[in-house]
């Protein structure tokens, strides 16, 4: 019965749907398009997903590894057998395995890490003994070192500033920090910029454990032994193998030597589980660490330093291995020479179900789907490459190597690169270029929910709404933390990354629980959200190859811009307000007066005042960009020529790229685009207007000054462009 | 060194202080009063308050005691000794004494909770054995129960609608709540009218054990042992005497049977430690518990119901105790039938070296320095009234009956109650009738802090501007937990409660672990600031006692009950959003759909609107007492003659008066005061124009209108009363 009633309410949807014009295509375009994603959808089989999951995730597939390059051959094989041209590109990649792993504390007590994860009953994937990778902090450096510990929260900026505040110095010791708060490639950087020589990770049950709900195999969430594995390579400055940045790593390329590859880290870094920090923790002195510092282990957190003391012992074996990309194209009938690019990764920690398993086999779904669709007559217009990307992992680095070794070709073909990684159930996350927006506003309209027979986009709507957001589709802005980043922040593509989540959490990400055993518990029993992301990924990428005019839409992207712009300067006035409000408590000795004269505490100093800056070359910019945006009408290109058509759909293709500077990011000339890229201190964490805002967060005046008046020329350039453009569309026939 | 630059510091204080003009007096008789105060401190010594502490908290002395009363007997020798007339006031006030207290799990695992706190090294106090009493909830009914277990957080209204959502019921049930989140006896209250037949009450570590700082005897924090003993009786109908409402509970008293009396709780309740928690949490299954629920014991929070089952057995003596209040009276030279009076209670739950002793001793310390300036010929111009309230600690019943049992003399001769009550390190805490703010804000001007040599009011300042707020003295309103409940919410006297805290955090309150040993570590070692509160108090005293003219200000006054009106207002407004917000999102379903369906969920359902309330009435009455208070000039009765002086000063001392209503509040006529009450639900915490905001908070619109308009006619009557008062100042000589 109720089935049946979804069935209905999904009927009155896919009306609702079909009734609706798509942007970038004329109303019978419309029809025909919503009659193939029809189609699309009757060709999607969860039974499909499940069972390749199952073949995929069942042993450990970290690049390098026999399993990880039979599934690159058995993917080759599928995407061959349904109609696609499919390679395999093989990149030459530094990859350490951990050789030696030793983590003791030598003082007050002495205890010995046992970094391990226990087998769990029932779940006969983590049964498999030494076939799991150890786990380890990936391009963490060789090191022996031994010193005092302090516990340094997250080990993020503000933890750094608040352990100058008490007098605590970290220089000489050992830290270890918490999981979260940043991604995990922060902490062993800021770490060693302050002094440490060694840094521990470990997983707090207050983020990750038990305090979040019961843990595996009862339930979901990290057991005591869990321990998450995860690269530490210096992303933020550029992603890809080590020893070949902004080249592809093809086996005679020219490497730099390790000792000279910036992005390995400073200092020793390992990952642990809570069951092996607690003792650590307990047996740290000095003050009770902050409130906001505390996690969930029975114990008083203390900051130290010492009297804990421990030695950090790893070395690795740095070898080059074999990434093998698969590459699976499907020529587009009408322009062979515009690609619509789609990739999730296919390489794994350990069996990676969920990360990257889930994705993976709803990109091959979808791309089954599409090339029975291309077989029986229903060819995209223009060409789709599918890509399976190894060695993601460690680095993003199969995807960064294949765009790098790619990139004159990949800038003039790409239309724009979709990624997707792992998938779960609950709401559509989408990031991505702010052009795309209304595309994907559009397909959330048009893919029907499984659980509530809604659409996503009207499920996501109430989630935003019962958490007192407002309703309405904004895309979010891409960092990093998947193979979108060379494509987008390098490359100047324009780029999405969708998935669905947020009633799929668990601890598993990155351990030898990630397993198919879990993921049909816990993740997507059903494989519906599979299927879903296949039907949402799907349009996207059909819409793309379809369209009579790309679907761009300048308007969301302009007033995203303004709001990036506003918070930038928002940011720069209450750092003003903060800094001025400390320097008047100072004068008056009011943090002194405060403070308890038994606790140690560093004198509160007054601090540079801030100067305005000029942010109206930004200002006058975006009032020019929203002129040109609101006079620029991109419906008119469906009653051009076809070439005139063309000309501009390769100017659409290329508007992404005018938003990249050829010198780069300040710091990291590797990251060209100017509007999105990940922190320098967040990792993952995305900085819009980056070379501005990161310039004020630094308090570093003249640059924030000098990146102003970067950006404003590209933004005006921008402008120009889209000027072009719109001449373009106003020439007559 | 530093001692000498403190005192260079203090002298400059003091020179500075006696600068300044004190608020009711003349130039002339400031210096004097300043020059006082000089010979005030000279007299009190830190040795005292730490040997009196030593004697009065070497033994257990909850009301009934021998040592409770052989204390009382002391201090009236003391004070007797200091020339007061001092003299022991007894009342036979019924007190539980726990005969029987049994819990158990029956299912799905046995345990029996251990219910006592293990005696710890290092301090001989907790080794007393039997004469420790036993941990239990006083005034909880008697009972034999048996259900399974349900986790309510902190059982307080919204974790119960938090509950509803969930569509869980505790009717049949035995609930646990959590220490804290609101006074302890609105735990079984609304646990009972939930329909729960059993209540259990622990200390989760996360508010009051490691989680917050290192455990008893290691450090200052509860350890897995420690249980808070405390009153249950339901103080916000009534306190004092469960058997005597309103009257005294003198030996020939009528009393009320037991089985009446409405303060006794419905079930049994039943606090424990989180030693034996732990193991009932960690058998309770249900959905996981809400982030905010969460506490630090090493487990994931469930809800239940079940399936851990659980007995609760409770039995008391339920007999008649003596209560001793010492009240000690020194005669005042001009006004003797002007009565200022200060107290503080004597009893504890065991030792309570902390609560009440460390306040009580300041008390004494302050008593004798008063009595020896009489005895110099300094003798107050106002009678001065010492109390030393017996069995407060089971619900303020020393106080309550002595209030009750000699109303009509208090009413006429009171000026006002200064309250005290625990004391420690750290920055002065200052609550009352917002008449005298001015008064302790001029004292806090004259106190020197003993850690800093700034002014205790310059150091409050610090520590509220550090944290964000703005510098500048505000008294905070008056709930309940301390004796001066009677005096300024039943009889209509204004009130103050004094105390330091704020560098004294401990887990010790109401337990075994409340003794000398543990003050001395980790609460005032110096006894720094029991001086500090006597010169506090003693200030407010002696300047109450010798002002020509009252230091009453009314301006402070009306300015809180506009701050006081505009929250109201705002609690009806945003109610009123919110229930707007929450009908539109249950129209278009957005609480379903964005619901986990896997996740069992109460449907969302449409609430009534929310009426907006005539206000005016208020608006009129503080706009008119604007008017009032600021044509008001106290300091024109300075030029008055004596007697005209007096019968404004008469004026004064009832103006507190003038804010209370005969009927008292809705359903609990004992609370006569309109402007400050402890909350209904919310127990010690207060609420501030109690009548109205209740009846809003409790969505009763009829109630709230009527309230605001029997509010208004207070506000015109004591406006009239001011306008009076102006009048008598105008009368010419």
């Amino acid at each position: 019965m109720k089935k049946l009633l979804f069935l209905a309410v999904a009927c009155g949807i896919t009306y609702w749907a079909t009734a609706q014009q798509i942007t970038g295509f004329t109303p019978d375009q419309s029809k025909a398009q919503h009659q193939l994603e029809a189609a699309f959808d009757a060709l999607l089989s969860a039974d499909s997903l499940e069972s390749w999951m199952q073949r995929m995730a069942a042993e450990p597939h970290w690049v390098g590894t026999p399993y990880g390059e039979a599934n690159a051959r058995w993917m080759q094989q599928q995407f061959a057998s349904w109609g696609y041209d499919a390679r395999i590109e093989t990149y030459q990649v530094l990859f350490p395995y951990p050789r030696v792993r030793l983590l003791e504390m030598t003082a007050p007590e002495s205890f010995s890490a046992s970094l391990k994860a226990v087998p769990v009953e029932g779940d006969p994937y983590t049964q498999q003994g030494d076939a799991l990778l150890p786990s380890y902090n990936a391009f963490s450096t060789d090191g022996d070192v031994e010193a005092e510990l302090v516990f340094v929260n997250y080990g993020i900026p503000s933890d750094y500033e608040e352990l100058e505040r008490q007098g605590i110095d970290v220089k000489g010791k050992i830290v270890i920090a918490k999981y979260y708060g940043s991604w995990r490639g922060i902490k062993p950087k800021l770490a060693a910029e302050k002094g440490a020589i060694g840094c521990i990770i470990y997983s707090d049950p207050k983020d990750d454990g038990y305090y979040r709900g019961d843990v595996y195999p009862e339930g979901a969430f990290k057991n005591a032994t869990g321990v998450q594995r995860g690269s530490v390579m210096d992303m933020p400055l550029y992603p890809g193998d080590v020893l070949t940045p902004g080249y592809g790593a093809t086996a005679r390329a020219k490497r730099l030597k390790r000792e000279e590859a910036p992005t390995i880290t400073k200092i020793p870094v390992l990952p642990i589980s809570y069951a092996d920090a607690e003792p650590l923790l307990r047996a740290l002195g000095g003050p009770v660490a902050p409130e906001s510092w505390k996690g969930a282990l029975p114990l008083t957190y203390h900051i130290g330093p010492g009297p804990a003391r421990v030695r950090l012992k790893l070395e690795f074996d740095w070898k080059l291995q074999p990434a093998h990309n698969v590459i699976a194209t499907l020529k587009g009938a009408q322009y062979p020479d515009q690609w619509v690019i789609r990739g999730n990764h296919h390489d794994a920690w350990v069996h990676g179900a969920a990360d990257p398993v889930s994705g993976m086999v709803a990109l091959m779904a979808e791309a089954k789907a599409v090339g029975m669709l291309a077989q029986k007559g229903q060819r995209p217009a223009r060409t789709l490459v599918y890509c399976a990307w190894d060695a993601e992992e460690p680095g993003l680095i199969g995807s960064t190597e294949w765009v790098e070794d790619h990139l004159p070709e990949l800038q003039e073909k790409a239309v724009a690169y979709i990624n997707t990684d792992g998938n779960g159930r609950g709401f559509l996350g989408a990031g991505g270029s702010h052009s795309l927006q209304t595309l994907v506003a559009e397909v959330a309209g048009a893919v029907t929910d499984p659980q509530t027979g809604v659409s996503i986009l009207e499920r996501r709507d109430a989630r935003i709404l019962v958490g007192g957001g407002k309703a309405g589709f904004n895309l979010s802005a891409l960092g990093s933390g998947s193979d979108y980043t060379p494509f987008i922040q390098h490359a100047g593509i324009a780029a999405l990354n969708l998935g669905f989540g947020g009633e799929n959490a668990g601890g598993e990400y990155h351990t030898i629980y990630d397993t198919y055993t879990h993921y049909k518990r816990f993740k997507d029993p059903e494989f519906a959200y599979g299927v879903a992301l296949a039907q949402t990924a799907g349009r996207v990428v059909l819409r793309l190859a379809n369209a009579e005019v790309l679907p761009l839409d300048f308007k969301p992207w302009q007033h995203t811009l303004e709001t990036y712009l506003e918070q930038v300067m928002e940011t720069a006035e209450s750092l003003r307000k903060e800094v001025t409000q400390h320097n008047a408590l100072v004068a008056r000795k009011a943090y002194n007066l405060a403070a308890d004269p038994t606790r140690p505490q560093a004198a509160a100093e007054a601090k540079p005042a801030i100067p305005y800056l000029d942010f109206s070359p930004l200002q006058n910019a975006l009032a020019q960009l929203h002129t040109t945006v609101d006079g620029l009408d991109l419906a008119r290109a469906h009653a051009l020529t076809p070439k005139q058509r063309e000309a501009v759909n390769r100017k659409l293709m290329a508007a992404e790229h005018q938003l990249t500077r050829a010198e780069g990011l300040p710091r990291r000339p590797w990251y060209k685009h100017q509007i999105y890229a990940p922190g320098f201190y967040t990792g993952y964490g995305v900085k819009t207007l980056p070379g501005v805002r990161e310039a004020i967060e630094q308090h570093n005046w003249g640059e924030a000054q000098s990146q102003i008046q970067h950006l404003a020329t590209t933004l005006n350039g921008m402008a120009q462009y889209l000027t072009q453009l719109q001449n373009d569309l106003n020439t007559p026939k």
